[in-house]
């Protein structure tokens, strides 16, 4: 069975050393978060996933979820004492502000805690991170009624929630949806349609499940702009706040699915369910992207934290194995083999996902801290800086860090060789959760398309323009600091790249859409890389003043690694982008 | 369920146009190879595979192999059905020599059916293709005697074979092996213990399995110099030929793996089974490996043919679903939303899954063919260079076109979004299944070690300079060609790269053997991705010559696309290698 240890110093490392969040101490959250606070809480985080959570993995995903001949659907057994455990302990309401029965701790120290919950246990994670994700959105949309009505049960994990939106026909392009919204005389409404993919959809988990259903109020406008959000519970609360009157909507079904048993993946029927207003109508989509944009930083985490995992099992694996010898004679010669942590090319797998998991784990934080500032500082220009930064990185965050956890989980299997494809050593389950990442939150590419059509021309390339001065900035801080040449040289290089990639998306792309689609998935991750680099950059200069630690020898280490062989991919990422779109768009659909 | 046509048309197009073997019409089995006879076998081959294996795929995975408590082992339903109608088409038999019953036809076309079979049923394929393998062995080192046993009822399928390698302690380090083999006073010898992943170890569809079987003689050297290969049928043949006494093996145990569940991968327990020896005593390495090249090109066309059947569905599904519309306005204004197939990442997807499957189909049949010239051309030179080629591209076929049929599955199954994660499309099976290929007949890090440690350096790099050379020529007769200037000058660019990275190695890498370790995969892949572009320059020129017709014209798009877009990564892989081992050695084991 695997293993896990919560990475709890590469964590402080980053938030304290790297990323100062002591100067932010004046912010509502920041208080309390010194070193050692810090350190207690995530020790307390780390050994809840380690202990309650890892041991439920392997057999969650070989029992799957369960669907009874009435609807209910049971979890795998275990779940529901480690969900108590887990709810007791505050962690879902984290970072909800203390009026509503939260912490209100920072979101960044929620993501350190997304992402320890996902390496421990991917498929029971969804269940809290979807509540958290439901809560964000009536946080910001909701009425004040709703609100004191559902967040603080959700807080304290008493209520979980679900996101809506998927129906057969229509997933990516929500235009097209068609469950309905028929106003009811007491100005509620009455839900009618077919979800699908709705995860944690119906469970035994919690009491209660607030749903939150994108639908089309009767006689709205066709397309998007006719989209309200609604919430609609399995059980309407009464008077007095507890769950009441059974709702008319139920799970059709559960779907098989590649990974992630044992999330309850379900079919949801709506059948006249009762239903509130959330927001504005026909605003649906707005509302909802609250909730998305929360929901695909926390699916990067999920990357993130797949690849922390699969990482540590593959580095135990080859520590241990004894085969073959190394290139350079006996490293073991009491042993009949050598550990094959010895060989080069084991060696290099492993570094890359070190290399991009540290680095990743830098920028999620970093990007987290920006949606805490846009939330919680009191200026104005900071407020905007950290909507901009958040909104250039969500996309590349989601989408990089998924692709990354995803060929880590693949790679890390791979260090195991025929034992990584049996379902006994635990690597194989780590590929198939992983999966989903990159898929669901707006696929893969959907990420690309909103970066360089959304994110990159808003306000003039206001974001972009940031974050390129940022970069080059460090470069020219730290250039002439002979320790930093590993590090800065290769980064300028880069970002030179993404500067003509961006160059190159102006002059050609306004007049010819097509190039910036064909480019779109090239840049993303060309853009991410640079924002790697810079992380590592930033961690590489914190290692320096505490370079005669081994940990910060590693560090330093693995950024160079970082550097010399994972960097160099932008400048393939920029030919392919200035290749354009012609031999892409080229052929007629029927020769595919 | 998933669909699949076999590409009869592009292997003509390759057999005849690119490769013409027409010309190799005077060795043995090319006699009757014309246009004609080649379209009748392919179709036929094609409708078997589509009509008789495709149904059964899903279900079999489903179902999976299931073993009972007297250690025999059911294959799922309608396989054995399936099984009979496949050995009586004579499939099994094709590429034997006539005299022991098979059809004796070439190695190439034997590749082609290779292919159509996993696209197929990947599953069912690996029963067919074990008995090929352990057919390969026998024909080489069998005694007459064996041969004239065994072939001729494995060649009818009436007996199917086994490659018996790993135990538990051991799988790529073969030296540390433990079964040993005892001797026996009539000249047979006993054999005692465990084997593991053994591929249709045991099943229901043949009457008798013929297991190949790596073990120590009592009193052998250690390590590889004291292994010595054995023939050990689950049924001693009588004095007629027929199954007799059942010998001491059994199935222990099936593995749950993660996908391929209706191949049987058997942990295989001898007791003192009787068997006979191979070839020479001690030297059943040498033996083994005839079986392992032929099975490391059977590999990498496997993943060959799930990068196919998998670009098929989801270029269906593209083609079909509706949802959005192009950047470039309404493609379908008739209709609610355009087929996703208008979107340049979804085109971009298709387009590189499409380019690398058609170059490395090309590659594939080019190297099986030099596998016929080898065993059947007349001229000793011819039979050197082709099994210089066959040597030097066996490791980069198996490992690149497995990397690339897994990362072919992983981004067709992506084109289907959430569909694409359910079983029900059947796009998450094609990845479980991929991912063993990238692991089995040695993982593909041993692939790279092989290239850059053995078959690079063999002859003082005379299989290397040959390939050079060729592609070198290849590129000077073109370049002045302006139609074929997009295909030749990139790949000028990458042929240089690569002959940078071999005089990197041969500068560094003899000192500092690491060098050549941390650089091995990356040369693998450069090495194939010149190799081909090289297939793009062939396909380009053929299809120039007919380039009024629609498919060529698709060539000459998908080539450019190519060279445009995949071709820039030899540059990646060239800063990779020549970063050296530095970054790669420098952590202390503990440190991972």
């Amino acid at each position: 069975m695997p293993s896990y240890k919560a990475p709890v110093d590469d964590v402080i490392f980053l938030l304290t050393d790297v990323l100062d969040i002591d100067r932010h101490r004046e912010l509502p959250g920041f208080e309390d978060v010194s070193r050692q606070t810090l350190r207690a809480i995530l020790e307390e985080g780390g050994r809840i996933c380690a202990e309650k959570l890892l041991p439920l993995n392997a057999s969650g995903d070989r029992e799957g979820c369960r669907r009874a001949e009435d609807g209910s659907v049971a979890t795998p057994k275990g779940f529901k004492a480690a969900y108590e455990a887990y709810r007791e302990g505050g962690w879902i309401g984290l970072p909800v502000p203390a009026e509503y029965g939260g912490m209100g701790l920072p979101a960044t120290l929620n993501a350190v805690m997304q992402e320890f919950v996902t390496s421990a246990n991917f498929a029971f994670g969804m269940y809290p991170g979807l509540t958290q994700g439901a809560m964000a959105a009536l946080l910001v949309h909701g009425s004040q009624e709703q609100k004191a009505t559902y967040i603080p049960k959700m807080a304290a994990g008493e209520w979980s929630g679900t996101m809506n939106l998927t129906e057969p026909h229509c997933g990516t392009d929500l235009g097209l949806l068609r469950t309905r919204a028929a106003p009811q005389p007491d100005g509620s409404y009455a839900i009618t349609g077919q979800k699908i993919f709705i995860s944690a959809g119906e469970h035994d988990l919690a009491e209660n499940i607030v749903h939150l259903v994108l639908a089309r109020i009767e006689g709205a406008p066709a397309g998007t702009k006719g989209i309200s959000l609604f919430v609609c519970p399995k059980f309407i609360p009464d008077a007095e706040g507890r769950p009441g009157r059974r709702n008319a909507l139920s799970c059709g079904k559960i779907e098989e699915k590649m990974g992630i048993h044992a999330n309850a993946t379900c079919v949801m029927d709506y059948d006249g369910a009762t239903a509130w207003l959330v927001g504005e109508a026909n605003k649906g989509l707005a509302a909802m992207f609250v909730m998305m944009n929360e929901a695909r930083l926390a699916v990067g985490i999920q990357g993130l934290g797949i690849g922390e995992v699969a990482y540590q099992n593959a580095a135990a694996y080859a520590r241990d194995r004894l085969q073959g010898r190394a290139l350079t004679g006996p490293k073991a010669p009491d042993k009949p083999a050598d550990p094959i942590i010895v060989h080069p090319d084991v060696r290099r797998t492993l570094m890359t996902i070190r290399a991009l998991t540290e680095a990743g784990r830098a920028l999620a934080l970093a990007t987290a801290l920006q949606a805490d500032l846009y939330r919680r500082a009191p200026d104005e220009k900071v407020r905007q800086a950290a909507d901009d930064r958040l909104g250039l990185m969500t996309p590349v965050l989601k989408a990089m860090l998924t692709d990354y956890g995803f060929t880590h989980a693949v790679n890390a299997q791979q260090v195991l060789g025929g034992h990584g494809y049996i379902a006994e050593w635990g690597m194989e389950q780590f590929v198939r959760d992983a999966r989903i990442t990159m898929i669901y939150e707006g696929a893969n590419g959907i990420q690309a398309l909103d970066l360089v059509g959304r994110k990159l021309p808003r306000d003039g390339g206001r974001a972009m323009m940031a974050f390129l001065a940022e970069v080059n900035g460090f470069v020219r801080e730290n250039e002439a600091d002979a320790r930093m040449g590993p590090y800065v040289a290769p980064l300028k290089a880069s970002v030179g790249h993404l500067q003509q990639a961006t160059m190159w998306f102006m002059q050609n792309a306004i007049a010819r859409p097509d190039h910036a689609g064909a480019g779109s998935a090239d840049y993303l991750h060309l853009l991410g890389l640079v924002a790697l680099g810079h992380m590592w950059g930033l961690m590489a200069r914190a290692a320096l003043a505490r370079s005669e630690e081994p940990a910060m020898q590693a560090k330093l280490v693995t950024g160079r690694f970082f550097a010399e062989r994972l960097l160099p991919e932008t400048g393939m990422r920029l030919a392919r982008i200035t290749a354009g779109a012609d031999s892409v768009m080229a052929l007629p659909a029927e020769m595919f």
